[in-house]
């Protein structure tokens, strides 16, 4: 692909379309052909918006128009496998919310299409693209905290709630994507609990845990019906540990020099002695880049090299295998669901270009 | 028991032990007689800061002390039933740390000794008297909340990593009495998963759930490998919510006036929409008065009076029973583990005299 | 005038001229025609976004255009006289952004001019139209905060700096009208200190101190040269007091019913004993909504009906006579400068149509 | 004076006298012989909670004492300097709790008193012994912040009013005696405004700004009718900016890499361009030692070898003669008052031995 501007069709106008609309018009290398949504007020907003932005009913008119490169897919999540394999038939490139698909089989099946047709298949996991979260992994990258005993995060807010999928689905998504591309190992099993307070609904709260083989642990807490919007992520090491904020408008990530100090040996349970050490916090500068503009440049990146992206098909297939698993638990009252290694067809992008 | 000044025993003069004795002392309704300690160290201690006060290597010389009607236990868990019983068993009353014993089995033998005696033997799960879960208790009492959908807690810290329990034994126990005294209900079953990550030491990480006949659940999060210290908890109701937390200086508990409204029949779930409440927040003034002042008051007014404790044994079994099954659970990595109804003897009592 | 949608003609697109093109343009009473600035660059960035809204690098030609009915000029200080005189002059509605000009002379001729023409001319003081201020003053009309002893300010961050004006031109402008709206009462007399720590630019930290007949004073604290942004107020009065911090997401106001009680005569000043009132705080809920949209259609409004708008050329004259105060009272290392009784030609609107 | 325990008379055991009691018993070099106080109410606490120490309603009774080798004053304001200087005159040494006196004179005249005598002077101005104000002075020593701009601290809360002296003389004496600790530099003038909101009270708010040769500033604000608490101070450098909150539990010191970085000359000021610099944050570990127990060690060092204490008399002075000026000053409204240079007799000690 040249390095002509990439045209760019919008399948969904709700509450994240807009933003893709803005990042990949703001974005020098692309610009925006055309929206559809099935809702017309919908096209209305976007088009007292975008005077010179083709808005229609029908996302067809979009795999049909030969000046639309990619699409990107902004829909309730049961809708993702059925316009995604449209698209990819229609050989366009394909850019799609979180989480990619309801089932890990589609899921297969969308990432075979997007091989075999040597197209761009990508998964939006915004958060692997925040200065935050890049900034975490090059800290791990450098072996900053040492061996990494645990990954605890909480994930809250008032709504939210889907009609279409649980809160697993809406929240835990980004830590699971989170987690796997921070942690160079993956899950072996998943214990996981949940409820629901509304008659009728999916889970609205949930807890997660991750095992990994290592001593390493990872939580996850999820609630749609919290007063107050929490986002707080805490990673412990045998060196350093860190706080990630991501309510927070500066300082989001906070590194602690604090942890213990064993003395005696540990074969010794009944000899040894821990020792605390409690040093300086440091928080490194973030860059307040939008996450968006850097991920629609990435896939852009992505489509016009061929490279694999950081959130592929294959990284989001394993984020819906960990959701699977993690589902039948919760089915089961917290009963461990073992997890198959992960089909790592090709490589695993770990470094953002 | 007359009006007296109670004449008090401290077993174990550590970390706990001096509060022990500043809050018997301040109290005008009893005195501290004898303190003893195995460390000779900790008696100089205490006689420096207390000459008054008698120190002994031996807690025997305070069971045989005629002035001593109550002792109270501040030594390691495992200690505790042993100590315990000897007290009952030479006419002591008995105010014993937290957790009340190893074993489920060791509390009932406990609680058959004190009822055989007629002696008062009590727990100290200093936050139930807290102002703050006193105030949360009212407000619960007052159909405040409304119908209460979940207690999510979070305590964690660097440190104080114990050598004969793990930290569910250690933390999670405080989240455990309080659920128990704010909640109507008893959870049915548990599901927890646990990590260590210092060889040889016990679990150090540690996540709950507790299920509950109605649609209400708890969770807990407990962690002594944490960067920063975390007493935060959640209380989710139909109609307000809670967040509570033990750092704040003075405003620890705010209620919000935030919720969920439902529109259409709960039956058809296709049909029915989620709409979202936000209201004011209020905290309500909590006194600053020292919890273990009001529990030492509690338990001499139980001595007294022959009134069931608030924390009582029987209230301290339950915490037991649920913290047995927990470690149950953590062993099959969440597998959950099912509840026997509790054993309630007497009554339990709810309200603080 | 009609309720035909109002043409706008923007001068000025750099920091917050795009804010201004999007609210008229949400706005469903008004439409912008053409914005104008001296920089090429931006008319092409206001092209990309707004490809049907005419750019121009001459703001006389908007001055020309008949469908433009009013201008909002949104450019360095220095330049509001001349621009605002001249678009009335043409005949144009003015809104200007803060603070109104230089000078209160100028200010006062451009009332004059206004009121000859029967034009609204409205200053651009958008914090009186935040929903949190908006709250304030209706607690202080319902006086739930008894007689209002002090509003203690402090809005200070990195940067800005501005070459034109110093720091209270652009930062305590802000407090200096909130406390004309909200306080029923006008300063009699300033005193102020001001510091600059670059040479050759104007003052960039200053601190003023409202002198007023009763016992209530005022005080604002600015800085150009924080580590970290702060926009905190005080309010204090005799039966409760208020905390505003704007940075809060949501818990903007704080009300707390705390206080003194006072026992005893105050006429015997070594008789009397001050108590201290510790009651409740409560947040009450904030609405969500942009500031500047409520501006803009207070700003429409005004232009149809005639009404004096709540930030009124008056109202902009007397913030100006009090910088001007505070200036020469820095000059002169806090010594008090008199302030005359504001001139009140027309009413003062005090209440947000 | 030997290396034998030095005995120690407390009079006043009011809110501070038990602290001090406290701290001295626990300091390994002192012990206290006995306590004065007017109210036998708060001598028959002394004797329940240390029934070794000796109580007596006379503080002369302790200056004929001879087992007593000095006396730690900690009685309201107005009784220090008679108190003070008959101890010196009974040849004690003397540590006064802050402010030293009510005038300058009175200081001048202790200050004689206790060099005629060579007996050490010493005025509790305990923030110069917290960890944190330490800390803050070991980094300016590195100059780790370049020239510094400013000092800006805000120290407020409600309560506790006092009768003998205004806000300035209980809670900015504190930060008039860290700016003079911190600072390279005296200050040369000083503008102030104070409010009284409680008639026959004295003022219960004032703000204060001080002048230097350089373009250094200070600014502190107090008041004692807040509804929180606040106790945060901004250091600003040409390099480095510091932010210390004195409520955070652990991280009080937070020094920030930010700044303003010029471009061009400074002399053309329609050339020069100001950019902003904005890098990490890091916050030092700070010891929890208690700054009162830091602070009887380093008295009973100076007893011992006739160092000239940290806060001696002289130090003293100048804080009272700061506060004098900006009492003057209050009562002019802020105009502004000229400081003499400093009488300095002895050297100014400047590290915590």
């Amino acid at each position: 692909m040249s390095n002509e501007s990439i045209g760019i069709g919008v399948i969904g106008y709700g509450y994240w379309g807009p933003n893709l609309v803005r990042n990949f018009a703001d974005s020098g290398s692309s610009h925006i052909v055309a929206v559809s949504d099935l809702d017309a007020a919908k096209l209305t907003l976007s088009k007292r918006r975008h005077p010179e932005i083709e808005t229609t009913c029908s996302f067809r008119d979009l795999l049909q128009n030969p000046r639309i490169d990619a699409v990107a897919i902004a829909t309730p999540v049961h809708t993702h496998f059925d316009l995604a394999l449209a698209a990819l038939n229609a050989g366009k490139h394909v850019f799609v919310e979180k989480p990619l698909a309801p089932t890990s089989e589609q899921v297969h099946r969308l990432i075979e299409e997007a091989n075999r047709r040597n197209l761009t298949l990508m998964v939006d996991h915004t958060f692997l693209y925040t200065s935050a979260v890049q900034k975490i992994r090059e800290l791990l990258l450098q072996d900053a905290l040492g061996d990494i005993y645990y990954y605890d995060s909480t994930r809250s807010s008032l709504g939210l709630f889907q009609s279409d999928v649980n809160v697993i689905w809406d929240l835990a998504v980004h830590d699971i994507s989170i987690i796997q591309y921070l942690l160079e190992e993956d899950p072996v099993a998943v214990s996981a609990t949940g409820s629901c307070h509304v008659a009728g609904s999916p889970e609205n709260m949930a807890h997660i845990t991750l095992f990994f083989e290592s001593k390493c642990v990872a939580h996850v807490s999820v609630n749609w019906l919290s007063p107050i919007k929490v986002r707080q992520t805490f990673v412990g090491g045998s060196k350093k540990m860190i706080v990630y904020d991501d309510l927070e408008a500066t300082e989001k990530i906070k590194v602690y020099d604090k942890g213990i100090v064993l003395n005696g040996s540990p074969e010794d349970a009944h000899q040894f002695r821990i020792g605390y050490r409690a040093g300086d916090m440091w928080a490194p500068h973030i860059s307040a880049r939008e996450a968006l503009q850097t991920e629609v440049e990435h896939f852009i990146h992505c489509m016009r090299t061929g490279a694999v992206p950081l959130s592929s098909g294959m990284s989001g297939l394993r984020v819906i295998e960990i959701l699977e698993a993690a589902s039948r638990s919760i089915a089961e009252h917290g009963k461990p669901v073992a997890l198959k290694p992960p089909r790592r067809m090709p490589e695993r992008a770990k470094v953002l270009a």
